[in-house]
């Protein structure tokens, strides 16, 4: 017998019949023995409904005041699955974010979690209840609302998993599970049976939007293991551990890519001490976040410069980047926006040479050419034309073998 | 300076347009420099939408979930509402009953205030800030959300104004005022500017259903000034206050009447103590309610007992009480259910003799039968045949010269 979070987002339980479902699948958890905490975000559509009505009265409404508004949707959520477990004999009882309760401090809108008691879901799970708790939602030490944040349900049950040690958090979906890259693209992609955290968090950042980055980085942080799961089919998903030293780790985990980035380069600055922070300095100032940042070693005193931003925001950087080369002095500033960025993601390359080399070869056996190179300890990042985006992800894909499971 | 408590009712607040209307005019009030606490109902039809939601997920919703249901509609009313001041440039602030805390005991859906905390609504009175109160909710001892019960929003008005020491709790309603009886059966009726505590008791659960008979007592022990507005016309409607001895009253405040009872009665039952408890026992048990209840003097040891219940109840109470008959061994058991009443309400009647004598003669004189008499210190009920009921009320408005306002 262990203790289960489960979280069911808003398509999960966006009706009356999906409710039903839910609650079905949650009591047979419980009938195996299980103890059981169910986190449950608004139903689909009533987010978005509420935000509407307050778009009607006010333009911009005061962070305290949504947050009273929003809150309702799950709160909505809670009682009706509570009910529909209680209907099918199973006792249940729900909480509201103030009522259990989940401390966060008190930025409204995009709250963080400071501390939960423990006490009253304790003592409910000691008589047999399940616990239906309200995700998205916790209150200040004043009693003000507050909510976390779009996504913040995933939040909410990482941190009650942590809080009561829970020995798994489910993170229920629209998607079966992690795959080792987006099956649109390469339809032999593999579901993984597990990941660990850190490749987790290169995948979603990198655009492989399963999991809102924060609740996995919560994850991480207090060691809970996660798992992300379908709503709609069966089928164990995937989980998402800490790195089990005991197992043979897979060189690469998966591929992730994007395409929203395009990169911006100054030819020819100084190379001098302080050169970064002059040209990134009032992209920043401008609120643009930067992805990418290469810098090569320079020649005859001056160096070039290429990072990458999200795409709407390239007109913006071009624009500032224009009035800085030329304050410094720059030789010439180019752009582009149809590049492509693909990586290769495995906690194996750590222990293992050779990777970056397989990644080269398979591309330039594909006549890709390689624009921009990025690596971290766990991931090498390349940068391509955006028009060999899916021929570059099948190539690696195919060169590191991910179509096969390697416990197989 | 005062400070008044308005409360905002479901349809005055039914749509984005009707929540600008409210905040104008509380917005007004303000201006002229009172301290406002405003109540606000759920958004009409939200409620409903909210029990038919639960009832396809549960025949039988326990008390403490549906409670956390419902209270969601009042509370998305008050983050509208406070967003729309602050955009028309009022400082506002909302709370939940949790939030305030209004603490109730644990009868869920139908749960008794017992105490407000009010800390939290006075300081932001002090600072200048409009108070936005979801109505018809609290909070048990330990946490549990909790409803009073339909119409409970006008009680929570009431309870905040008590514990506050307000000036004035204002009731704004689809009607304007109390009239002297319902416009619709006599078109002279007019609106009275002021009406006691008890001809409003008396008024109320006579069928002149304007205000929740409830908060007419909470207002009356606590002795708050309650005022009965339109929100959509203008007009100072009805105040309903404490006798005020200085003031001259009227003879006859208004004219209630219903025609939802059905009457019974037991002819020839032994004249001997205890045969109301046992003729009216069994209809207890059933959990039917009776209104009218008469015994006149007995002769040839033997008396009758007549009583009137909802005519809902009717065709149960009939086959209950024939049973009871037989035990009992009465002559005669006979019914109708086509009955109504009429009664007439004043304070001034306690100081005044000839209101019965004026009453019946007008009946008389319209050739109207009265079946049954009943009266209290400061009304007297006629029962006649349903068929006479505007005839009869037409005819003591009149007699009562109700249509000019004694003032005047």
């Amino acid at each position: 017998m262990s203790l289960i979070v489960q979280k069911y987002g808003g398509t999960s339980v966006g009706s009356v019949e999906r409710i039903k479902e839910v609650a079905k699948k949650v009591i047979d958890y419980r009938n195996q023995g299980h103890d059981m905490i169910v986190v449950v975000s608004a139903m689909s559509g009533e987010t978005n409904r509420l935000i509407d009505l307050a778009k009607q009265l006010n333009d911009d409404p005061r962070g305290r005041e949504l947050d009273v508004l929003l809150s309702t949707g799950e709160q909505v959520t809670i009682a009706l699955l509570s009910m529909t477990l209680e209907q099918l004999g199973m006792p249940a009882v729900s909480y509201t974010g103030s009522q259990v309760r989940i401390l966060t401090d008190n930025a409204h809108n995009k709250a963080r979690i400071t501390d939960i008691d423990d006490d009253k879901i304790r003592a409910d799970l000691k008589q047999g209840k399940v616990v239906v708790v309200a995700g998205f939602q916790g209150c200040d030490e004043d009693g003000n609302i507050t909510t976390l944040g779009r996504g913040g349900s995933d939040t909410t049950a990482v941190a009650l998993a942590a809080a009561l040690k829970a020995d798994e958090c489910q993170i229920y979906t629209d998607v079966d599970g992690v795959y080792t890259t987006d099956p649109r693209v390469v339809p032999e992609a593999r579901r993984l049976d597990h990941i660990t955290f850190e490749e987790m968090l290169e995948m979603a950042s990198l655009g492989a939007k399963v999991l809102q980055i924060r609740s996995v980085e919560f994850a991480s942080k207090y060691n809970v293991p996660l798992r992300v799961l379908s709503s709609f089919t069966e089928g164990g998903g995937t989980l998402i551990a800490a790195e089990d030293p005991s197992m043979e780790q897979a060189l690469i985990s998966g591929i992730a890519f994007n395409r929203d980035e395009a990169k911006i380069t100054v030819l020819g600055v100084p190379d001098h001490p302080g050169i970064a922070s002059q040209i990134l300095g009032p992209v920043a100032a401008q609120n643009i976040e930067v992805d990418m940042i290469i810098q090569n070693t320079g020649h005859d005193s001056t160096t070039d410069f290429t990072f990458t931003v999200h795409r709407n925001d390239y007109k913006a950087a071009l624009k500032i980047l224009e009035q800085t080369a030329d304050k410094l002095g720059a030789r010439e500033v180019n752009s582009d926006d149809h590049i492509a960025k693909i990586s290769v993601v495995g906690v194996g390359m750590r222990s293992h040479a050779g990777i970056a080399s397989t990644m080269f070869t398979a591309l330039a056996d594909e006549n890709i050419n390689i624009e921009m190179i990025s690596t971290s300890e766990i991931k090498i990042s390349v940068v391509v034309n955006e028009k060999y985006l899916e021929l570059g992800v099948r190539a690696l894909h195919k060169a590191f073998n991910l179509e096969q499971d390697p416990a197989a």
